[in-house]
């Protein structure tokens, strides 16, 4: 009886055609379901998915699924491959993405950090900052 | 140059130890850093982390990382081995925990949801939704 892993992460944007386009674009992620007024879907080569809701919607009493919605910026960390962080932040920086920080945390382990359309802080992390 | 996948999913909470407290129970998430007034790190089998974040403090600015913090109900879904769903079902109610919806998707693709002591809606997923 054991949990494997997380398997949806959520974000919330009011604009999810906007929100989702960045992650498509930006980052890559296949969209599993094109955004609706309500959310869209974003799927991770590890089985996990990313899914972005309107907040208003998403928190209105009534839905099949039980509400959640917040407000304010939200924050996700995405691994990637070892030795793609300096060639990521050279494709953010061609699409006009600012790199809001970079941080060495140890030898081997460093994180970027901008911003998506919504607000919410947005890390790449190459190396293991927690273990 | 990929995304390998979400390293660093986040909820909010403002009671972090409470919350912390209820995942590494009900769930069996070890703490791989105890909860303090800003944040908790819980630890997955996959390598990823649950991180519990008090939106008053994540969102001052300042920080040595870029602010964030919202306010309202966040939603994560966990994915648990396969015919686990009933233990895990019992166990919840064993501990006195309300489960608010249970949802078969499909053949094999069943979800239980419940909250977290912050409102959090939180899934436990058996089987496939998004491929």
């Amino acid at each position: 009886m054991r949990v494997l892993g997380i398997y949806e992460t959520v974000l919330y944007a009011s604009d999810t055609a906007l929100a989702a386009g960045f992650y498509s674009d930006a980052l890559g992620l296949p969209l599993l379901e094109e955004a609706d007024e309500l959310s869209a879907v974003l799927g991770l080569d590890d089985g996990g998915v990313l899914l972005i809701f309107n907040p208003e919607l998403s928190s209105a009493p009534g839905r099949r699924v039980p509400s959640h919605g917040a407000e304010g910026a939200g924050h996700v960390a995405f691994s990637i491959e070892e030795g793609a962080l300096d060639a990521f932040a050279e494709e953010l920086g061609s699409r006009g993405i600012e790199i809001e920080r970079e941080i060495k945390w140890k030898p081997g382990a460093r994180s970027l950090y901008f911003r998506d359309p919504a607000g919410n802080s947005v890390e790449l992390v190459e190396g293991e900052l927690w273990r």
